[in-house]
């Protein structure tokens, strides 16, 4: 392996890939970076059995071979280099790699590539694509709601349906879901039903940029997404997606708006308070005006307002604070839509644009002390 | 209590006396912020018996009074509110404030500003002024020698030596040392040598501003330091700090130049293979050149080649990478000046400018494997 590559293309590269790399080190290997020169082409594959990465980029090849390097050590190098041409070559009886660039020679100890393990394949699969800005999108909305508890796997991840000419993902940690679905272009034969893991959508909303589409493949055991070169491969959860149609009221009793960033400001302040105890708020919606008040706890008290518009009759409802709050913070309208039917009620936040539907449910709080 | 005052102005202030509060829950008095109101003055206070911070501004009063309030929960909310004003009434009976601004109301409850303790006196002290741009200046550059060994409290401090017309303050951890001096405008009758805590210097670091000038009072337990209305009062350190004129050498053997950026990228660098190691790296400066190399250790090697003008033999040394780093990043310069007599001798960085001297030495490490 021998080539010459601009700092900034390697680092951006490493960046890419890095983001699948083993966090923890069962398997040191895996805390590696998979490196493959052939035919001009440099390819770079990272993974931890769960998410896997793969990113290709041109190079001028002098000599075709592979290694794996340990990821850290590897990326902060080519970090602190400056922004000039790095040559690359390996010492495959060592496996060892020599960085030069000005006056920087390296010689990085890595292991044998042959004992990297290979990317699982995506087998006659269902296949579609989406903007990448609208998947960004839905992630970003959907991702709230996972829950933590490994106990509960399939909640620890997000519902991914699609169905005719529409795509839907739920996620819930059942005091709380979002639902998000758009229209598909390109209509699927057959129904697909899979749950990604919390920690795909995370990685995928770190390098989903803004441009260009998402390919998306599905099998029953892995899904696969490529944007921009970059393939990321992921496992899927096993297990059942709890009915959340359910959950979703149908109707509501009141509805309601009110200015987003005034509303986040006033609720955001209110925890201030709230936090210090169990982080419940009582909303309370009455002609033209949104009370926001915290417990009466040993630390003090709360109490904000926030001008409406209601139509239906008065409402009051205990919720969390913090699931509020990371609603108001993903929404990017002007504007906060908000339904209630009564105290005992999910509290339902709703957005519709151009055939986008998001509902975010809050469950509420029995009584506040 | 009651007053007036702009959002902005109070969580400036908040920020500045925040610096002091107790970070441990052992009094939980100390955790808060101490307020008082009278003649038109609003004083703010805090201190964790080490360090105390002062604050005055001028306010609307209309009652005047004092309380003492949770410092994070009240700088927090004061954050959160929008850039208006924000009227402040005390609840006495409860030790409980109030405040309002636009649509929010909060009531905090704090305790009985009678229990807080008083910030010490300096007494019958040595005074004198320094530029608060040179004074910052001395102790960022002081800062990095601190030792962080408890068993050795004067270490943990810097020595701050006023004699006749020049102020010289001084830190070592046995490895390195830092000595800087400068000339001063106006000369003390007697004598100080003292020793700062290593974080008051850290919260004066934090708190000067590159404008305005620092009164300083010294007495045989407290330095009390007046600048921009703050006024900071620190405990001093007890004990003996070491004879350091003995260590700092009077002559050197080599001295060479070389590229401040240049020489910290390529450290930095090289550092990144010896930190996986004792982050030992070896200088070697020849006719024209200095190279930089770690170890050959398991992971790997890392060469680094810098220009520079020596006069005198060649050197090699042995030297901690991570305290070679410190005072590349807060030198000021285009470029280092550095001497050397011999690998078992201390590596010396200097620098002169405007009658300031600054003296900084690496104790070599004898081998490296």
């Amino acid at each position: 392996m021998k080539f010459s590559i601009n700092q900034k293309d390697l680092y951006n590269a490493l960046n890419i890939v890095r983001r699948a790399v083993a966090k923890n080190q069962t398997l040191p290997i895996l805390t590696g970076i998979f490196l493959k020169l052939e035919n001009n082409k440099l390819t770079l594959k990272s993974t931890d059995l769960e998410l896997g990465i793969k990113y290709d980029l041109k190079v001028e090849a002098e000599i075709d071979g592979s290694i794996v390097l340990p990821a850290t050590q590897f990326s902060n190098i080519i970090r602190e280099l400056p922004n000039e041409e790095v040559k690359i070559e390996l010492n495959k009886d060592k496996w060892q790699l020599q960085i030069k660039c000005l006056n920087s020679l390296f010689k990085i100890n890595g292991y044998d590539p042959d004992e990297f393990p290979n990317l699982p394949q995506v087998e006659e699969s269902a296949k579609f694509t989406l903007p990448s800005s609208k998947f960004k999108e839905m992630i970003k909305k959907v991702r709230i709601s996972t829950s933590k508890d490994e106990t509960q796997p399939a909640l620890t991840g997000a519902l991914f349906e699609v169905e005719a000419e529409k795509v839907k993902m739920v996620s819930t940690n059942t005091y709380r879901l979002s639902y998000i679905e758009a229209p598909l272009q390109t209509s699927v034969n057959e129904k697909i039903a899979v749950i990604l893991p919390g920690s795909t959508l995370q990685e995928l909303n770190n390098l989903l940029e803004d441009e260009g589409s998402v390919e998306i493949e599905v099998d029953s055991n892995y899904a696969r997404f490529n944007f921009a070169g970059i393939e990321v491969i992921s496992r899927l959860i096993e297990g059942k997606f709890p009915n959340y149609e359910l959950v979703i009221p149908d109707e509501s009793n009141s509805k309601f708006s009110a200015d987003l960033s005034q509303l986040h400001g006033a609720v955001k302040r209110a925890s201030l308070i709230a936090k210090l105890d169990a982080n419940i708020i009582t909303l309370q919606a009455d002609d033209g005006l949104m009370e926001i008040n915290s417990a009466e706890g040993s630390s003090g008290y709360a109490h904000e307002e926030v001008k409406i518009d209601i139509e239906g009759p008065e409402q009051k409802i205990n919720i969390d604070a913090g699931y509020f709050i990371d609603v108001l913070k993903v929404l990017d309208s002007d504007e906060i839509n908000i339904e209630m039917i009564g105290p005992l009620n999910p509290l339902v936040v709703n957005s519709q644009k151009d055939g986008d539907k998001f509902i975010y449910l809050i469950m509420p709080v029995r009584s506040q002390s």
